[in-house]
C-alpha cells in the first residue's frame, strides 16, 4: 500500500484515482471541482481541501491536469506540489504537456530533493475507465521502477522511454502520427467519393494492404457515415498539436507534415467542430473540396 | 482454360504471366525485351513477336505496363491492343496509371466492341511472385465476374470497386495513405532522436495504440537502422504521387497533405534516393532537420 | 510588313491580332468561333476557314490557345500548323502550356524544317488590349530577333529568357510567385481581422516595408472590401498551377510551398469561386478559419 | 524634453537610445551588458545599474528586448519596470513578442495605474541606425499621441494600428509575408536553374509584373549569387515565425502557408544557416531539390 496524493480529478483523473483506491492504496485527492472530490470519497478515497493537503504525507503524488499553465501553477507554483511535498517524494505528472515544462518540473524537483516522472497517457476516457491506458514514462530508471506497480493499476502498456521529458516527446510523436493518419484517411475518402467511387469497398482494400492502420480499422465506417461523436475531441488534439510543434522547436527539427496537419486541426476547431471526435477532420477536408456537410 | 494475351513481361508481369500458365491457361506473351519473352516460353507460355500477335485469338488480354505513355501507345495506339483484338475481347489493364487514361481506354474499347477493366495492383514484386497481390478493379460488374477466375491466380484480395477508372482511384488513395504514413513515421523518428529519446521503445508504444499501422509493424526496425533496400522504390512512388494529384485534379478536390507528401517524395528522388525503398523518405526528413545520413 | 497566320482569336488573341493589323502586318486569322474571325475581318485582317488556310503563305504563325491539348491538336496534330506551314516558317506559340509541350513543338518544328518559339505572356486581358503584355520568349536567339518587331506590337516587356521551353518556365515561376503572394496576403488579412486589428492601416505598414509587393499595392483595398471581379480568374490560375507542378516534375525539383498554394487554389475552384479574380483566394483562407463570407 | 528610461541596449536599442539623446531627451539606460551602458554614456545618456534605477523618475520607459521571456522578467517580473515605475508612466515595449504577452503587459500596467503601448519595429539594424524604422503601435489613442514625438526620433513610418497587442499582430503579419516571399522567390530560382534557364533575365521579367515585390528588387542579385550576409538572420526570423503561429493560435485562425514557411525557416536553422540572412532560405529549397551548395 502506498500513500498517494492525487491532484486533478477530471474525466481522466477521476477513474484513475478510483483504480488506485481499488488496488488498495491510500489515495488523498484534490480538485477545484468539489463534486469531483466528493465522488472520490464515495469510492473510498480521502479528500483534501487544497493541493498542499493532498500532498501532505504522500509518498507519491500524481497530477493529471489539462495543460501547461495548470502544471506550472499546481506543481511549480506557490503552495504547489513541489513546495508542499516532503523530501524524497516521487511526483508523477501524467498530464500531456510540453517536454520543456516536464523538464522544468524535473529540475525543480531535484533542486528540492524530490524526484519526478513525466507519464502522459494515451487511450482516452475509455482507457482511463478500463485501466487500459498506454503510459509513456520519462525520468530515472529507479523512479520508474518505483512507479510501475502504481501505474499498472491504470494501464496495460507501461513503457520507460527515456529521461525527463521523454514521455512527453513520445506522446507528441503519437499524436502527430494519429492526427496525420486522420488527415490521410480523410483525403482518401474525399478523393474516392468525388471520383464517384464507393468509399466502403475502396477502404476495405486499403485496410488489407500496406496502408492498413488502426484508425482505418476502428473509424472508417463511422467516418464514411459522418458520425463524429467523441472519442477524443478536436479541441484536445489541437492542444496536443501545439505541444508537437513546441517539442519540434525545442528539438530544433523541422516537421512540415505535422505543421500542416496542425493547421488543418486548427481549421476544424475554427470551423466549429472542436467538440466533435478528431475523425471530424474529414469535415475540414470536405469543405476544402467544396463538399460541405 | 482461357486464351490470354499478355503484354508487358517486366518485374511484375513476368511472374503474373507464369501464374496464369501454371493455372492451366493458354498464355501468349509479348514484351519489347526478348529475354522476358523467352523466359515465359520456358515456363510453358507461347511467345509473340508483336502486340498484335499476342492479342491474336485471345479471349482476354492483360497488359502490365510502366506508365500512362506506354498504355497510350500499346493499348490505344496504332497496331495496339484495341486495334488488334477481335470483337468481344476483354482487356484487363493492370498498370497503375491515371484514372482518366483508364477511362479513355474503356471508352475506346466500347467504341470498338470490346470490353475493358482497370485492375491495378498493390503488393509489389513479392506479391506478384507469391500470387498474393491486392487487385482493385474498375469496370462493369459482368466483366469483373468474367475476369475474377483469372485474377484469382494472381492475387488474394480481388475487389470490384466501381466503374471504369475506379480501380485507379482506389490505387491512388492507397498510395497517398502509404506515402503519408511513411512521412509521419519519419517525422516521429526524427523528433524522437533529436530530443534524445531512443526511437525503438518510443515507436513500440505507438505501435500498440491508435497510431498503430502496418508500416510501423513492418518497417520501424529497418527505418531506425537506416536500411532502405527496396521494396518499392521512391522513383515508383514518385510516379504514383503524380497519379494521385492528377486524380485529385480530375475529381476537382484539394488534397493539401497529399500534395506536400508528393513534394517530399520528389525531394527524395531529387536528393538521389530514387532507387531506395520508399521508407527512405526518412532521409529527406532528416536532412530538413540538419541531420544528414 | 510580315505575312502572319494567327490561330486562336479568343479574349487574348483577338486584341493581339488587331494590334498586328494596326501595325501594318498582313494577318490571316482562324478560330473555331466564326464570330471571332468576323471581328478580325472588321479590323482589316483576312479570314481563314481552317488552320491550314491561316498558315498558308505565312512567314510567321502565331498561336494563342487555351491549354496543352489545344496546342497538341492545332500545332502538332494532323492538318495542324507544323504540317501546313512551308519550310522556314517561324511558329510563335504564345499559349501558356507545359515546358515539355513547348519543347515537343520545338523538336517537331525542327524536324520539319521550321523554327519555333514559346512566348507566353503575362498581363491578362487588359495587357492584351493595351499592348502592354510582358512576353517571355524561349528559343533560338536568331528566331527571337526576327520575332521581336512583331512582339513589340503586343507588349512592353519582351525578354529572351533561354532555349525552347524557357519562356514557359519563366511564366510558371511568375505564376507561382503571384499565387503565393495572394495566399500570404490572404493569411495576413485573416490574421489581422481575427485578432481584431483593422487590416487597412496594418497592410499600409506592410506596403511600406520589406513586405511590399505589387499585389498589396493593387489589390489590398479590393481584398479587404471582398471585391473579387476578375481580373484573372481562379480557374485560369488553377490551370497554371498545374503547369508549375508539371514543370517542377520535369525539372526534378521539389516545390513544397508552390504545391500547397496549388491545392488552395484548387480549393477555391472546388468551393465555387473559379470565376472570381485570383485574389478570391482570400475566401479559401477565410473558410479554413471558420470565417465564411 | 522627456525623461526616458531605456532598458535593452543591444544592436537595436543602442542606436535607438542614442537618437533619443540626440533629440534632446534625458535618457537613462540600462542593460546587463555594461559595455552597452558605457557606450550610451559616451553619447550623453545617463547610466543606471538596474532596471529600477533606469525607471526611477522616468515619464516614459522604453524596452527593447530579445523575446518573450525577457519581457516577462524585465517588465512583468519582480523588481521590473511595472513594479518600479511611478503611477502614470507610459511604458513603450518595442520588442517583437507574442500579442498575448503584450496584452498581459497592458493589463498589468493598467492594474498598477500605468499605461502601456506595444510598438514593435521593422527595418532591422540599418533602420535603427538610420532612424528609419517602421513602427507598429498597439494601445490607446491618447497614449499613442503622447508617444509619437519620441517615436519620430526613431522611425519614419509610425502607425497606430489598434488596441493592445495590435502592433505585435501587424508585425507578425509582416514577418509571415516577408518569410513567405523569400520562400516563393527561392522556389522560383530553383525551378528556373534546374530547368536550365538563367535566373537573372527570368526574375527581371517577374520584377516587372504582378509578381513584383521589394525582396525581388533588393535581393534577387544577391540570392542568385548566393551571398547571404545578414541583413536579418534566419535565427531571428525563426523566432518571429514562432510568434506568427502563436498569434494565429490565439486568434483561432488556420494559416497553412505560414505554418509551412515556419518549418522551412526552422529547417534553415537546423541545417546550420541560422546566422545567415533570411534570403538563405534558398539553401533549404536547393537542398530539398538535391542541389546542394
Amino acid at each position: 500500500m502506498t500513500a498517494v496524493g492525487f491532484v486533478g480529478l477530471g474525466i481522466m483523473g477521476s477513474p484513475m484515482a478510483g483504480h488506485l483506491v481499488a488496488a488498495g492504496h491510500q489515495v488523498t485527492g484534490f480538485d477545484l471541482a468539489t463534486e469531483a472530490v466528493r465522488k472520490l470519497a464515495q469510492t473510498g478515497g480521502r479528500t483534501a481541501g487544497s493541493v498542499a493537503e493532498a500532498v501532505d504525507g504522500a509518498e507519491v503524488v500524481i497530477t493529471m491536469l489539462p495543460a501547461d499553465p495548470q502544471v506550472e501553477q499546481v506543481v511549480l507554483g506557490e503552495g504547489g506540489v513541489l513546495e508542499a511535498a516532503k523530501p524524497g517524494t516521487l511526483v508523477i505528472d501524467m498530464s500531456t504537456i510540453r517536454p520543456e515544462t516536464s523538464q522544468a518540473v524535473a529540475r525543480a524537483a531535484t533542486e528540492r530533493g524530490l524526484r519526478a516522472l513525466d507519464a502522459p497517457v494515451s487511450g482516452g476516457e475509455t482507457g482511463a475507465r478500463q485501466a487500459s491506458l498506454s503510459i509513456m514514462v520519462g525520468g530515472a530508471e529507479a523512479d520508474f521502477a518505483q512507479a510501475r506497480p502504481l501505474l499498472e493499476a491504470l494501464g496495460k502498456t507501461i513503457v520507460h522511454v527515456g529521461p525527463a521529458g521523454a514521455g512527453q516527446v513520445v506522446k507528441a510523436a503519437n499524436q502527430l502520427v494519429v492526427g496525420g493518419i486522420y488527415a490521410l484517411v480523410s483525403e482518401a475518402i474525399v478523393l474516392l467519393e468525388a471520383a464517384g467511387v464507393d468509399p466502403g469497398p475502396g477502404l476495405d482494400v486499403l485496410a488489407g494492404g500496406l496502408a492498413a492502420n488502426r484508425i482505418l480499422d476502428l473509424k472508417r465506417e463511422s467516418m464514411i457515415a459522418r458520425q463524429f461523436q467523441p472519442g477524443f475531441r478536436i479541441d484536445l488534439h489541437h492542444k496536443d498539436m501545439g505541444i508537437v510543434l513546441a517539442a519540434a522547436r525545442q528539438a530544433e527539427v523541422a516537421l512540415p507534415v505535422s505543421a500542416l496537419i496542425a493547421q488543418l486541426i486548427a481549421a476544424g476547431r475554427a470551423m466549429g467542430y472542436g467538440s466533435l471526435d478528431h475523425s471530424a477532420l474529414l469535415r475540414v477536408v470536405e469543405q476544402l473540396s467544396g463538399r460541405p456537410a
